[in-house]
């Protein structure tokens, strides 16, 4: 962008006042302390955008998009902004302008017999679910351990997944709808003939099926997309499975994995070293470790011992009629019997008694454990029911200051509450001998770097899984910030040498992804081009050769 | 492509002769009677190749993809050509090379444990099916009814649809590689890592998910593509339910709705006319319906009334342990009760039994209708069991004059066999209301144009029906093929302007598809631009502006 105009006043000042034109001079923010709360970012370093605008319907969306073409501006969608581990709201590079679209937060159709909704890129898991529930209708959402605030659209557009039978979140939506750089509004699917009755029933459409293009990418703004809602099961159970030793882990996920294939296991089953477990309750207990970042051999075991749990913790839920769940729990045990997994079944009647027997017990020893057990129990529950809480965001306060806040978890917020975590997250096949390997690859660098390694393993679809393994660090210890940053960039870089390729990345490892310059990188340039020729939308995302040039300079203007 | 060419011979023989060096001259056919076979469709006019080009290997493919961008030649990618219905090996225009991939028929790779395929595109259903039981591999494919020597990875291009739990065949895939027309060899997914693990566990990779742009489209060639195999099933019962009267087919639709979306229906489900029952064992009775096209009422009830079928036939399978089987037979008994549909279940022993049994009957009456509907069973179940069988194909031969051959069904080839048809294939929601509202829609233009309507409706996900209506018409009889011609084309414009959208189309219908240059067709033709600027890969497949300027010329050459 020029720096100067000639009718007077720099472009950048001229660009705000045409944007505040289109939204109100409310929804654009260029002041230090808004960029600055932007910028934020449980990433080690946020980036500094040039304004954040916050339009509140499509037609503003579209206004905007031909503002940024006309002053070729760089405009960065969110949705919520809450892409914590990854970059929260922040762009891949300083100077864009943050298009944030919670204020689109309309709730558009629900189809209670075809069960799916229309949602805008602001509507919240919470507030997804809070709509089904004050209206009756018997249909639940999917859950991600996200939080109750995190938007839902976002999520699916970076291909998160949840807990439940519509876990792989991708595979369960029917019709888009994308602002272009061009300014056109292009509906995908059946959705672009104006009279389509199957726009949100049918996600293929006829001719080339583009929803996968605007996911993980920077090819226009998501509007709006059609979401496939769950029916309620008559009856769920869920399964926790105690894995006493590391190695023992392998031969379950062999177990299991025969039950995801052949349907038994519909729903995500998460995977969860001790500390995801342990971190549930408490932060890193400075006063006792002391002046270190990892904790001691000693006090783990102490800590696993004291909470019951496993090396690994294997959790997921069995839906349908109870006659279908007493058949899948039948397969489950069978499938578990000759490894080394203690597996018990929760139901939410067992959760009442055992709430019960927990007050009966009293404040202290096995009350207090078995309280706690419920605890976790009932936050399992309302996940596989689609209701969100903040209980699985623990992990991302492990070494804060200060512990987890008043509010945790309902009103969990890693980035607002000084949270630093990082993530890779590599995907294996669904292996025993893969889960091994990784985490004999990983072990030594946390360890090198003196971070306590968390690690989730979830079975994402029938053949992979997807890792999850956070870096948490201390934010206000400038030396582990640092730490943090070459422990996450060695474990990246083991990982992808490894063939154990991440599913989504953040902002900062964008040109991490193309080393070499391949084909498939190629053909998303040449995609890119034909759909936004100017390059005005989010710059760098996705776009592993413009992020090498980019990370040069230090605003984007610099560049064109 | 230029006629003639100054170093002397035309353009065409020039490219022949450089092909012919590629591939080999037994692999490159331009003479009358090979041209003639190509042109050859169930449609009522087929078009007419320039020559037939046959590969064997991605390499040679890349080499006549170069050849075709230098000679500016439009390069016709078909997989073994059996687009029966839709097109056969045709190009939507005459004048285009058809480069035939059945030779490219490896089964790259089979992983048992994590249960996918990697194949090529001239590798057929049967073929598979065989490698896997001949080997012993514990797993199956899901198989479509349309006939053994049809190729897997074609059907999946056009986004067909089968009979199992995988019949979303689009759903159970990761890992295409694809040859643009630049040349270039893209894999998409995890794929161009040259390490990575999970290139066929986990489609969507790291950045923008291209696949769904390969299908339905003329981006590139697909050469390969990796496929998600099921385990075998310990048990499977197959239910036919039996609708007497034509609008009861609604309540019953209503009523598997539910189970469709709870998974207690994890297979897709066929509902199919009297009509689809009664071709299965014969063709049109032309002796006692004398010289009509359309079978007189009467006749139609006393067939079906001898046949023992219903208005309509509702067919579908359970997966699973014995206990989870009999769990869906309970939850669909009890969906079904109160409706007018008897329901039996099939189980590949009471096929056993009934076999012995229809043998002590004898060869008349009782023990010949025991026969056949053994004869029936034993083809769906060999269809769940993933083992192929043309017997669905019998449709296609309703009007043929000489009724089945004699190698049907498990020589079923429509196009060698002349027979005539032309479907139409809307999507539908899944309620009884739009079943209804369709084939209201669709009778009287059948009736008007003197032809039977088959129809069938397939659950091909968990809120859509498939619809595929049939025209089958004599091609031997000229007025008769006029007529099926406008049937078509009258009841493809009804369904779209109801908004029930069809699923794929025959290469006649592209133009028909944007009847107004919309944004998605604009966009589909942007990324054609980027991919293929020169315009060399099937020009005209699902590109529809471009059909439209085509149709005006005989020769693909006249428009350049």
């Amino acid at each position: 962008m020029a720096e100067q105009d000639a009718r007077g006043g720099s472009a950048t000042a001229q660009l705000l006042r045409a944007m505040r034109a289109v939204v109100g001079a409310a929804n654009v923010a260029d002041d230090g302390a808004t960029l600055a709360r932007y910028a934020r970012s449980t990433a080690a370093r946020g980036t500094m955008p040039l304004a954040v605008v916050r339009p509140g319907s499509r037609a503003e969306v579209v206004a905007l998009v031909d503002l940024a073409r006309r002053y070729r501006a760089p405009l960065y969608p969110v949705s919520t902004g809450k892409n914590w581990g990854y970059g929260d709201a922040c762009a891949v590079t300083d100077g864009q302008v943050v298009l944030e679209l919670a204020r689109m937060n309309r709730i558009v159709q629900v189809d209670p017999q075809l069960a799916y909704a229309v949602i805008e890129p602001g509507v919240t898991q919470q507030q997804l679910a809070d709509y089904l529930r004050e209206r009756g209708i018997g249909l639940q959402i999917d859950c991600t351990g996200a939080g109750p605030d995190t938007s839902f659209l976002g999520n699916i557009l970076e291909r998160g997944f949840g807990h439940s039978p519509y876990g792989n979140r991708l595979a369960h939506i029917a019709g888009m709808q994308v602002v272009l750089a061009s300014g056109e509004v292009l509906d995908t699917g059946f959705g672009h003939y104006p009279n389509a009755r199957t726009a949100h029933l049918f996600p293929y459409g006829v001719g080339p099926f583009l929803d996968g293009l605007f996911t993980q990418s920077n090819f226009g703004v998501v509007t709006q997309v059609g979401i496939w809602l769950m029916p309620k099961a008559e009856c769920i159970n869920h399964f926790l499975c105690t894995v006493p030793a590391h190695e023992d882990i392998a031969e379950v996920i062999d177990a299991l994995r025969p039950l995801r294939l052949d349907g038994t296991l519909r729903s995500i089953v998460h995977i969860g070293n001790d500390l995801r477990v342990l971190s549930g309750g408490c932060t890193f207990p400075r006063e006792q470790a002391g002046d270190q970042s990892m904790l001691p051999a000693d006090m783990r075991s102490a800590m696993r011992a004291r909470a019951g749990a496993g090396a690994w913790t294997v959790s997921g839920a069995l839906y349908g009629s109870a006659l279908q769940v007493a058949a899948a729990r039948a397969a489950l045990k069978k499938a578990l019997r000759g490894t080394q997994a203690t597996t018990i079944f929760l139901t939410e009647r067992t959760l009442k008694q055992g709430a019960f027997l927990a007050n009966l017990l009293g404040k202290f020893g096995g009350g207090q454990r078995l309280r706690a057990r419920v605890a976790l129990g009932n936050a399992l529950f309302a996940m596989n029911r689609g209701v969100p809480n903040g209980r699985f965001l623990a992990g991302a306060y492990w070494r804060r200051r200060g512990g987890l806040p008043s509010g945790f978890p309902m009103r969990a917020d890693p980035g607002a509450d000084n949270c630093g975590m990082l993530w890779v997250s590599p995907v294996l096949p669904m292996r025993g001998v893969d889960v091994l390997a990784l985490h004999a690859l990983a072990a030594p660098i946390f360890a090198h770097y003196r971070f306590d390694l968390f690690a989730t393993f979830s079975m994402i679809n029938e053949r992979a899984l997807g890792g999850v393994l956070t870096v948490a660090y201390d934010k206000d210890d400038p030396a582990e910030v640092d730490r943090a940053q070459m422990c996450h960039a060695a474990l990246f870089d083991a990982a992808m040498k490894a063939g154990y390729i991440p599913y989504r990345v953040g902002i900062g490892s964008m040109a991490a992804l193309d080393p070499h310059g391949d084909v498939y990188w190629k053909t998303v340039s040449r995609i890119k081009r034909a759909l936004d020729p100017d390059g005005i939308i989010a710059p760098g995302r996705y776009e592993p050769g413009l992020q090498r040039r980019i990370a040069k300079h230090d605003r984007f203007g610099a560049i064109r």
